[in-house]
């Protein structure tokens, strides 16, 4: 391995390393935070689906749709996985087949990476604002005549040719939850002068890094972004991030042939197992999840008020990754995930990714493996442990608790991992340990890692660092 | 660029080199050929579909599917593509949601590596054999209780473990005439003893790209796994694959964001435009395909006999690469194709690519771009042209003109293609020059490279090796 950084490898260092600049400094962040948090005036109440503006139940299907058929909708799925746990089951699902752009402005002063944040408000935030992309905006949004306002800064990703792309690759949401989703995430970086909005603010990755370890803060749409950067994870020179090999594209070519999924979109109405109620859509059992209608009421949007439908997990979602350094190297331990809309069969996931209520009922043999890995370990072999949440836009209070867990030195496969035929731990077909550098090159194709991986990915960027910074659990739970 | 090669490149460009070793004597590969055709003794007739056994219109939706459920189906899918040149269709759709082995095993002998092809019948080939890949398999023929016997060479592509794998990525297949089509592309190197059962026969590299210069003689499938090699293309060197650029992975997620096509399976039975008399389903315009009924007899084929519906194309189709060097190395001007199957929106597909009878009604301002470059170049500028079948198992008698196509010095974009902004000719922004290196490494992954330009990368190779070799366009119009 060659150990010449590349210049933006070096970019990235630099900007993760500096967490208190003449542009953006850090005294002044926290204030900003508070004040916009202070100011701002939304509000979101639950009301019954009939009291929902412009959305209703389509006849024949049942379906949940706008009238102007843009936005999303809620359909039904039905899929079939003769081979899986659970063999066949039908679902509500948010279809949505736009792709959007998630877009983060870059620009240099002082010799730093700086990226432009916003302080977004979003229907489903536990929280109101959380610190956001630049962009985020549907193909609807930004091409066709709308009631509100254009969509700031959206010129900048849209004209690729004026300026030096970072990241553009589309990449997964949540498959559980969406059917065959996919936005653009963009980190374009700018030399020009760009004029700094009220609510957004220029910041740099050290900045960031720090505020992902406060809960519900730094949003899903950023951190996935932020996931695609090459970045110097221990042990990571050249470019920071290199082509995936062909025994690792072999072993996920292999576990895409021998599944059989087959998600066959189906009318909403009459679903097998859930019931339509005056205000909630919900399944018999109480779990997964509910769809809700939300009426919105806010200043600051493009719109001041609308109501629309969002999907209400039920439950507290965990995802970890357990992570090593083989010669040096940081990897993590990812597992093979099929999920009923993902877009190509299966995506690389955290090493543990479950909802504790949906597992509740079923008996301990069915609980995911390595669950105890993660969950009992001791603290201070947990790098990460914070509760975030997942984008508020068409979800209604996701949050997750994502963990990042350094394996115990005893067990596991050694010093070879990710080296080996299988790479993974024994007993587990389904693992196998990534070097970081390959995991971040998979990111630049779309269908590979999903979106808790990306956060994760994210949070391992804020602890396994070239500076090695490695927060204890209680830090910084306060902006 | 590094000058070093890597091993495994230069293995492949020993292979590419020899044409004639102990192992693999050109005499004895052209006489076997001759042997193994006039040994053939199968039979293809047209039926009507009435006559079929195990095949029938399925009530309500009238698809025509096989009694088990298995093998494929023909179903209907209407296309909605608002901003394409035509922005509603409907269709009838191949669809086989299993993803297939399509196999090549290789070994070295002498220092060299050879390549165990199979003499294969198929139903649809319009003359019985072709070189087929060591192996052909659906998931059901390998995995299940079969009628016929077992599949032969199977096991060493579903034991990775044991072999080295060069090659193992699913392709998809014409997305005009498939739903979504993936098979598993695989080259396995072994070092044990191989039997050669009857019908098979190891070649090197050398003597496959002299076979592809005659006419329907090697199978759309060989020659979709033999483009996935890396290859040491004029000026390539390394891995013979690298990993592909930010500018090139963001013009194509920017191609893909902005286009919207939704395509939706529908039934069968009643699609717009389409008729279904006893022998055929056509368009009423005669244009575009049929799909038909065949009986099949043959004393070697795993089941003695069999009918089953093919889709039969009206008309042959043209693609064609045009090709340059920059800065020695060798480019290929590519376009953005999307087709109603693709898996994931649109694929890299061939400079130009399309079927004159479909254009025969329209304007010829329609006509593709760049069709006078291609067809109207002169003969010192045919790199190659020959007719090559399309596969034979679900279509009858599809053939396309292959043609790679020197550019022109005097026109273009000069030196400069590959490293602009756009990186293709002034005037077409769906096109961009591609260096063969980026262009394989794009083929280590699904859903970049469709199959008319992957016959056409294995092509190149037989005219733009290490070697060099350009046989005009009368050789090798027999074996």
């Amino acid at each position: 391995m060659t150990t010449t950084t590349h210049p933006l490898l070096a970019r990235i260092a630099r900007s993760t390393a500096a967490t208190d600049t003449p542009t953006a400094p850090l005294a002044a962040l926290h204030q900003w935070w508070q004040e916009v948090r202070e100011a701002d005036d939304s509000r979101v109440e639950l009301i019954p689906f009939e009291a929902m503006r412009s959305w209703s139940f389509a006849p024949g299907t049942g379906n949940l749709v706008h009238d102007t058929g843009r936005f999303f909708s809620v359909e039904g799925l039905r899929v079939h996985r003769p081979e899986g746990p659970v063999p066949h089951w039908s679902q509500p699902i948010l279809n949505q087949p736009e792709v959007g752009v998630l877009g983060i402005l870059a620009k240099e002063f002082g010799g730093v990476l700086h990226f432009l944040m916003q302080a977004k408000m979003e229907p489903g935030n536990c929280n109101g604002l959380q610190l956001s992309p630049t962009v985020q905006a549907t193909l609807s949004n930004y091409t066709r005549v709308h009631k509100g306002g254009s969509v700031p800064y959206i010129d900048h990703f849209l004209s690729r040719d004026r300026h030096r792309v970072l990241v553009d690759v589309r990449q997964s949401e949540q498959g559980s939850w969406f059917h065959r989703k996919r936005n653009r995430n963009m980190v374009v970086e700018v030399t020009e002068d760009v004029e700094v909005r009220p609510g957004f603010r220029w910041v740099t990755l050290g900045q960031l890094h720090r505020l992902l370890a406060v809960d519900d803060l730094v949003n899903m749409d950023a951190r996935s972004i932020l996931a695609c950067l090459p970045f110097p994870f221990e042990g990571v020179t050249g470019e920071g991030r290199r082509e995936p090999g062909t025994e690792l594209l072999s072993w996920l070519t292999e576990a895409r042939s021998m599944e059989r999924v087959l998600a066959e979109r189906v009318p909403l109405a009459g679903l097998p197992g859930w019931r339509r109620r005056p205000d909630r859509i919900s399944h018999e059992d109480g779990a997964f999840f509910d769809i809700v209608a939300v009426d919105v009421t806010t200043g600051g949007r493009e719109v001041g008020g609308w109501t629309q439908p969002l999907l209400r997990p039920r439950g507290q979602g965990v995802s970890a990754f357990v992570t090593k350094r083989v010669g040096g190297v940081r990897h993590v331990l990812a597992s093979v995930r099929v999920e009923a809309g993902c877009a190509d069969v299966l995506e690389l996931g955290p090493t543990v990714q479950y909802t504790p209520e949906n597992y509740a009922r079923l008996p301990a043999g069915a609980l995911p493996p390595l669950l105890d890995e993660v969950l009992g370990a001791p603290a201070e072999r947990v790098l990460f442990d914070t509760v975030l949440s997942e984008e508020g836009g068409r979800l209604h209070h996701a949050r997750s608790r994502y963990l990042i867990v350094e394996e115990d030195a005893n067990v596991g496969d050694g010093a070879d991992g990710g080296h080996r035929g299988d790479g993974g731990p024994p007993g587990s077909p389904g693992h196998r340990w990534i070097p970081m550098d390959e995991l971040v090159g998979l990111m630049q194709h779309s269908h590979y890692v999903n979106v808790e991986a990306r956060t994760l990915v994210a949070c391992l960027q804020s602890v396994c660092g070239p500076a090695e910074r490695r927060p204890a659990r209680s830090h910084g739970k306060g902006a």
